[in-house]
């Protein structure tokens, strides 16, 4: 279950086993989660990377979608429990993903959102358009500064994309329509634990994309940790920083339904799999994606938490189900999973971007384009595809953010009304 | 204040006029009303039909955009009160449009959203999205049947139109998405107090939509007023209808700020305004778009509630304003309001529409042709104009609606979950 990048997968090898498949998410659609950080900040709308999941498998027929979520699963009995109902299976697939940890801080949750789901992108782009809104609206300059200070944590590529996004909606989008507050003064820092942003990525990487993000005025601050967080700023690195907007891109944590399985879970809580990807002692049940902590069986190295190991990790245990129903084959005689690494990278505005590819780390405009172009081909569906190129030629073309909207909002609570005496100093 | 039709027009007169213009609207967002229903029925992208305020009037030096919505007016001391805050003004012009009304019944509002703002049509979006995946999972026949009914109350352009592309979703989107129901079973009924649908329209339009409405398979009752409503449905007409889901297009009233004037509304709560559009009494202060119950100084008959109406008003009140400001000119002389009806149409599902256009009527393919042009022409932004022709063409050439996305549901309820003893059933 879970219609992620690891569910569809998995689905898609077992279309035609005649197998009775049952697809179980919680959402009505596919979510094309790395282009996430452009919905949060108004370059993309939510149908742009979303497809509904019953459009996607309705080809299958032997394929049949619930909306729903798994509130436990009983292993020793094959169950799921969801609601007041049990399903029982032959065969389970969990793919449901991760989700933010706030390592233990979990008041920081209303604070400082994360960014995982479409409902969270929206909530922070209507944070980000407000915060703007309210600068522009704010007679007391030491609180409009605040107002115009992001804080984003953590500098995986989410963190390092929404820093580089916010500081370009800032500097280039927004000056020519506020006329009191002069918007480019926006100061975005981002805050990373590790000694270098995108950890994840080659030491080239990392140096290059933190130079692109200093040029384009992002505040780099690196083994900085977060130790406290209230309402009006936080705390980094024993500083002090007022800031009306934090945005959380720190800790992600295994799927909670992993917790009800009675297994080890790792320390990120995603479940301890054998190289095959089963559950360990469970030979017919199977976590992949996000939600397991897997080790490339050639390396011994942890299968990163990206789009590409989701991807391979459903593929290759869709294929074992699908043999092993078509030839009885033993699964005594599984394959070990082994990554393929096709390469990472992250963009940072426009035309910048940074991308390792095998041996080779590619920078800035090539970089860009590499980015651009596996982006458009690994979202689900022409429509799409040809959607979110239209928007990015229409945004590199003027400049302008087309989902501009502040939504959810039934009663607009603006705190501090206009302040007529400074009206004139735009 | 106000950046619907009828504020816009009134602002873009004033642009060169060296006064100090504020734009007081309590959304970030120009909203392209007439196609709302499209967002509601997943057809369109909020962000398609919407363009932020700031950047339509980026252009004009001397406007000021304030996010925030005004409480009170206080016509004799040229005063509005809005959150803790007085401005004072010189020229006041109110287009502040109108609201749902549910005729005393206010109980009604939670069970039968209308459909005015987005965050409106993205409600409905939500709840007909979640009645077929509810059906999907219901086991009881009856239970199924009652989440697959949806009554439109009001038989205006949007509740024709919302009627018609429900009707279309479930015969058209839907059969293959769904395992178990059958969609196109979903009844939709359309329920109009007046004795022809369209009441706004020629008889003869009337009488064409109606055709077309019952060709796509939507019923049509007539002559019927909704008398009670309660979770499960409600009574029209005397007859009693099993419905999960209700969407309101009956009644519209102005905008509650109306009521603080001290002036007389009218029995739809808009502000009675004299030949010139000022409130009785108030040379300097104007009631334009739906705000306002004008009538046509020709012909003696009301403004119609529409966007040309709107336009027309804030057009005549910019002109007004912009020439005393600059000629001095005597606002005793200022003309009387004249309505000038370029037409009206209304689509029904796709390739079919009705239109009045002068004397004559338009029907069918040539009517929706001229509905598309028309609609795409009056959009904001060559952005969201191309936008929406290519969703269109995408949705005319394959027949799927790319916006069907359930979001602003952090915790899904699904209270009936999947019944594994009628899953064959399909």
């Amino acid at each position: 279950m879970g219609a992620g990048f690891a569910g569809l997968e998995v689905v898609k090898r077992l279309a035609d086993t005649g197998a009775e498949v049952i697809l179980v998410d919680r959402r009505n659609h596919h979510l094309f989660q790395p282009l996430l950080y452009q919905v949060a900040t108004a370059a993309l709308s939510p149908a742009d990377i979303a497809t509904p999941i019953r459009s996607i498998v309705s080809e299958y027929d032997n394929v049949h979608v619930v909306l729903g979520e798994v509130d436990s699963v009983d292993l020793a009995s094959r169950h799921l429990c969801y609601g007041d109902e049990e399903i029982g299976y032959d065969w389970l697939i969990l793919a449901a993903g991760a989700t933010h940890t706030y390592f233990g801080n979990d008041a920081w949750e209303d604070r400082a959102p994360g960014l995982k789901t479409l409902d969270e992108a929206l909530d922070i782009r209507r944070r980000v358009l407000m915060a703007f809104e309210e600068a522009e609206m704010e007679g007391d300059p030491e609180a409009r500064v605040a107002k115009l200070t992001f804080v984003v944590v953590g500098a995986g590529p989410t963190g390092v994309e929404m820093a580089g996004a916010l500081r370009e909606i800032a500097a280039e989008t927004f000056p020519r329509d506020f006329r009191r507050v002069d918007t480019s003064t926006a100061r975005i820092i981002l805050v990373e634990g590790a000694d270098r942003v995108l950890p994840g990525m080659s030491e080239k990487a990392s140096r290059q994309a933190k130079e692109h993000l200093e040029n384009l005025g992002v505040e780099v601050r690196l083994d900085t940790m977060v130790t406290d967080m209230d309402e009006e700023g936080l705390v980094a690195g024993g500083e002090r920083l007022e800031a009306a907007n934090v945005i959380w891109a720190a800790g992600v944590q295994g799927a909670r339904v992993g917790s009800t399985l009675q297994v080890p879970l790792d320390r990120e809580g995603r479940v301890r799999v054998e190289p095959d990807c089963s559950i360990p002692g469970y030979p017919h049940a199977f976590v992949v994606g996000d939600q397991a902590a897997q080790v490339d069986a050639r390396t011994g190295e942890p299968v990163p938490g990206v789009a590409q190991g989701a991807i391979q990790m459903g593929e290759f245990v869709g294929r074992i189900i699908a043999d092993e129903l078509k030839h009885g084959t033993d699964p005594q005689r599984r394959p070990a999973f082994t990554y393929r690494d096709k390469g990472s990278m992250a963009t940072i505005g426009r035309a910048r971007a940074v991308a390792d590819v095998g041996a080779f780390t590619f920078n800035g405009i090539s970089a860009w384009l590499l980015w651009s172009v596996v982006h458009v081909a690994f979202l689900v569906g022409y429509r799409n595809k040809a959607l979110v190129m239209i928007h990015w030629a229409w945004q590199w073309l003027i400049q302008s953010r087309g989902a501009r909207l502040i939504t959810g909002m039934p009663e607009p609570d603006v705190e501090r009304p206009v302040d007529l005496s400074r009206r004139d100093a735009a």
